[in-house]
């Protein structure tokens, strides 16, 4: 991160509304807890950059500034890349037509590695080798949890691939595996049997894959959930996480962290009330919050984001239930006996999301807070692919 | 819209996925069709410019150059007002700290009005006025539907804010009303009746404020589906409408629309295959689709969106039935007896969004498509506050 001058800062009532506000030491400290829990196991982190989609967020993630990190889309490797990112993982499985892109990645030194599940990935990219007189390094993408794309472990085709691969030119560099389902399981326990049936499955395809010996050096595990919560990573070579950066509701339902431990919020203003129906209308809408609802069926249901006021306090069963395109909804939880706040029209609240991914990529930047909730500066974002 | 020049028109196949496609064909017939039917009721439209935020788009909908148009944010007015835009309502009720905003627009010689439903909004508006010694345009917002925001026609605080408003000097122009809750009005005559509530809200607080010896220039309603069938707009001034431009599978659910009226879509690649599960996976997750599930409560759901070959011809129940945040998992609708597709990888599908604003958001370009399904440009589009 850079420094910051001490007179640069300001309040964030200067903020036209809506805004993503970004506290630093949350970030710094997220990213320490899993660097810790990492290290105690002896196993690397190649961060998820989709979340932030930011040069300084990355910078702080990362173990160094060359790398290695996670991308999303090509389009995340190509401003990385161009910021000195060097090692690069490029996590969605490949379409045949981006690997013009991947291979003018790699002509300009980035060591980007692909993901693949099919035979038919694999004759592209081997035609694409062949093409170009390059050697593509590619993760066999493994299913550990029914949740996605990927092959099952002991499937057949994951040894086929590996060996039209290899035959045709292109570098089997190993096998990678992602628990998505590890989002729906709540609590200690299922977070930790769910980081070992990634883990199992990683470990498992790439004994398949050596035993018909053919090369497997990475084998690539990861989600926040499984990352933070698994105890043994026996056989992995790197750990891939993205939203622990940030947090957010979902992941305080699923005990992963704590809601002061969110490092992301929603900067609003109340714009006007229906005193009849209970309702404080707010400037920030689907445009702003998202339209994810991804803690619709945990336990606590946050509507589309939890209201805090501007310091980053929560009011009591106070929620976002509805959103238009610049309007927000708030009103209390539904059953609740509160007492609805009495929130001034041009009063600022600050709003958490249920998926940081999601609320993030409505923004182009972020409004970075220090641990007193000044701004002192302010990092762009992008989007795109 | 500029004239293309044939030789640059090129084929969708070399577009990167995810992309997103307009026919620009059936936006001039969508366009055509509800300015023949506001002309055949005798009301100006004031298009509203927030579902395409896209220059082109603004010049092929409003009457003129200068306008009238509708802006859901000040972002939009700023735009479309360096873009050569003079007559501009800003439609979301407005938060006091944006007068400023809007105060540098008038005094850029754009005629911006504003929108409130409260004393205390007023009193900030005339604040401003008199700091300004300028005269705020302003839209009392009537609530014609009880889904957001808005004074009924028949409460006191709407002569009582037009008496603050011109007593403090600022310009009471009139009334706005929206009818939001059309969208859940399925069929021609419940939206009839949407728009006659419409219309007699609006029409009602204006004589209200008349009774009132106030001035009640504008009269303005307005949202797709109820301009669309609105049968009178006696009292009526100008009518507004959006996402009529572009139409999607919530208009098309309402009956407002037909599938093959949808002007917009999502060109996504084919990057995986579930065989045993029955899913096709594609390269547009949410942050290409959106996590828009309108169409969730009518009567045919149509998922994250409606799948179409490279032609825009729909598969026979095939939808977007889940969403990661750079994967879409396509399946047959539940319940469906049709046969899965066979759509090799690296095929081309072209997804039809279920609300046209909130897909279109994820974007910031569209490929411009002519009738035969030639790329003939490329459109901006902006987004942010």
């Amino acid at each position: 991160m850079p420094e910051v001058a001490k007179d640069r800062a300001a309040s964030v009532k200067g903020v036209t509304t809506p805004a993503l506000l970004l506290s630093v030491e949350r970030v710094r400290r997220n990213i320490s807890r899993l660097r810790g829990h990492l290290q105690s196991l002896g196993v690397p982190l190649r961060p998820h950059l989709k979340t932030a989609k930011c040069a300084e967020v990355a910078r702080m993630v990362m173990r160094t500034a060359a790398g290695p990190a996670t991308v999303s889309t090509l389009r995340e490797a190509e401003q990385f890349a161009a910021g000195g990112v060097r090692d690069l993982l490029y996590a969605v499985g490949i379409g045949p037509d981006k690997l013009s892109r991947v291979l003018a990645l790699r002509k300009a030194g980035i060591d980007l590695a692909i993901v693949l599940d099919s035979i038919h990935q694999a004759h592209a990219v081997v035609a694409a080798c062949k093409d170009s007189q390059s050697r593509i390094p590619v993760l066999v993408e493994i299913d550990a949890d029914d949740q996605r794309a990927g092959l099952l472990p002991k499937d057949p085709r994951v040894v086929e691939i590996g060996r039209v691969l290899v035959q045709g030119g292109a570098e089997l560099r190993g096998v990678m595996s992602h628990s998505g389902g590890s989002y729906g399981q709540a609590g200690a326990e299922a977070l930790r049997t769910a980081a070992e049936a990634e883990r199992s499955a990683a470990v498992s395809a790439a004994a398949a894959l050596r035993r018909a010996d053919l090369p497997c050096t990475v084998v690539s595990v990861g989600s926040t959930p499984t990352a933070l919560f698994a105890q043994d990573l026996s056989g992995v070579t790197e750990v891939r996480a993205g939203v622990f950066v940030f947090f957010d509701l979902v992941m305080a339902g699923l005990g992963v962290c704590t809601i002061d431990e969110i490092a992301v919020s929603v900067l609003a203003t109340v714009i006007g009330h229906q005193t009849g129906k209970g309702w404080i209308l707010i400037d920030a809408g689907w445009t702003a919050l998202s339209q994810d609802r991804g803690t619709a069926h945990q336990v606590v249901d946050q509507g589309y984001g939890l209201v805090c006021d501007i310091a980053g306090v929560p009011y009591l069963d106070l929620i976002v239930t509805r959103v238009n395109q610049e309007h927000g909804i708030v009103s209390l939880r539904p059953g609740s006996t509160a007492k609805l706040p009495n929130i001034a029209i041009g009063s600022r609240v600050r709003i958490l999301p249920n998926h940081a991914c999601a609320t993030a990529t409505q923004f182009d930047r972020y409004h970075v807070l220090n641990e007193t909730d000044e701004v002192i500066d302010v990092w762009q974002r992008f989007s795109g692919w």
